[in-house]
């Protein structure tokens, strides 16, 4: 593994404590009833995970100026939505995953019932967070980025990707359909991280927001390609959660189509159109350039 | 049952329409991919229901002057919500129930994951319908009024109720316990309902605001204390679902508290106040009344 610029690192490391502490003010005290729920809901979000949305929320904020203060409920946002989604695919009726993060998934530690009751109100959060927000310097702006927010998440986003990805388990897809489950399945709400973020500026212009949304889409892209050779690759320890599901469950990947070498090499030209994609930015972007190598590098 | 006066029936099934046919436009066509999960998501929502939900935005909305076009597309991201609900709470591992709305539900229908998304997508698209739509003359209070949605289905709301009710299974509560099981179980999102179809107006009233509120209270605990009575005393095709499974599940009622007849007069009394909290507001508050009323006296 590339060991990422050490002041890219601290950068990181800053925005992670950041929204850390962000959701840990955002979500339910344990303390107030429903106190099993509050208590799952907390054990769902905090505490773990790499936070790339909320890394990309912020890294598109900074490249327009936005300030960190509208930035930061944002990523909470999306990273809510991202929460809610990990918590219902690991329940029995889709992927039955036990382990996430390297702990019990929250229907395992907590129960069925709950796990689900969890997702729903982890998106309801999502909302309530977004919309409690002073996000922008108009309340029209405000609107249109829970709009986004919504679109990206529902079925002609990140849910309808989850519904085409339980449609395909066995089946054999050729690369342009895996694209178009994945441009769906998690490509939708970095997409909207990226344009979030953007959104949190001074109004964005046009050509901006087109350059910064295809930067999203490639790195949406590199992401999952990093993640199947990750799953078909990694052991369960190194990953935190079960490895080589994907194989096991018949679930068509960017290994099993292209294999390895392939996927790799797909991953690093994804990487360079990232780069290409941010050509006109300058200096601003650089933050979204060290995080395309991050999502590449981070385990190759 | 009392027959409602024919010029309300009039009005709510004109809304009934109305709102059928403004969800219908807002659901995914079934072409679209992904189409099993648009078509569960349709399947799910339209042909069936009260609209309870619906008719208290329109009527509180009409209350206070508020135009129909603004009024609509927030009742349908309240029916929105109220659906996605139902959906989750009929999943097996929740009341694990099989008819609604005299039909298979949707996870027998189609099946538990597909139910689990439609679920969380229709609740996606409640909040892109309220951010899709003009709804006040300031987008500040399409905001406020997103919020408040988010607000009544999270964990402090709908789904928190639904946590609730989930726990005391099997246990003997006090009436004030049930109340607030119920408050935040149905209340908060008829509660939201009112409130919603009150701010589609002129910047609104406080007191009036408050007044209403007070009404929505009511009328929300009504809504259930009937709920129970029907539930104890109905057949299942009456009911349209699966009849008496509150006493099969051990699940504590207003009927398995007060009984019967003293659950009857609750209601009454229920409907007296509602009836009350609106005094200040005159003939305009009429469907209000009518809608007390209705959701009392539906099969009494």
């Amino acid at each position: 593994m590339t060991i990422p610029k050490a002041e890219f690192a601290d950068w990181m490391h800053g925005v992670q404590a950041l929204v850390e502490a962000a959701l840990e003010r955002a979500l339910p005290s344990a303390e107030h009833e429903p106190r099993r729920l509050h208590e799952a809901m907390r054990y769902a979000v905090l505490g773990g995970g790499k936070r790339v949305r909320p890394l990309l929320v912020l890294a598109a904020g900074e490249a327009v100026g936005a300030p960190r203060e509208r930035l930061v409920p944002a990523a909470c946002a999306v990273e809510l939505i991202h929460a809610y989604s990990l918590v219902h695919d690991d329940l029995p009726c889709m992927d039955d995953d036990a382990m996430r993060r390297g702990r019990p998934t929250v229907h395992v530690e907590f129960d069925e019932a709950t796990a689900l009751l969890v997702g729903d109100a982890l998106q309801s959060l999502a909302f309530e967070t977004l919309a409690a927000a002073p996000l922008a310097d108009d309340p029209a702006g405000s609107v249109e980025m829970l709009r986004t927010l919504a679109v990206a998440s529902g079925s002609r986003g990140m849910a309808g990707g989850q519904a085409i990805d339980l449609a395909v388990v066995g089946k054999t897809l050729t690369q342009p359909e895996l694209e178009l489950m994945h441009i769906m399945k998690t490509g939708a709400l970095i997409r909207a991280a990226v344009r979030l973020g953007a959104c949190c500026g001074e109004r964005a212009d046009a050509a901006v927001l087109e350059q910064l949304d295809r930067y999203a889409k490639c790195v949406g892209l590199a992401f999952q390609v990093v993640d199947d050779v990750l799953d078909a690759a990694a052991s369960s320890a190194t990953l935190g959660k079960t490895a080589g599901k994907d194989a096991a469950q018949g679930k068509p990947t960017y290994v099993s189509i292209l294999g390895t070498r392939a996927a790799r090499e797909l991953a690093q030209s994804l990487r360079r159109d990232a780069h290409a994609a941010l050509a006109a930015l300058g200096a601003s972007a650089q933050r979204l350039r060290d995080l395309a190598d991050f999502v590449v590098l981070r385990e190759f």
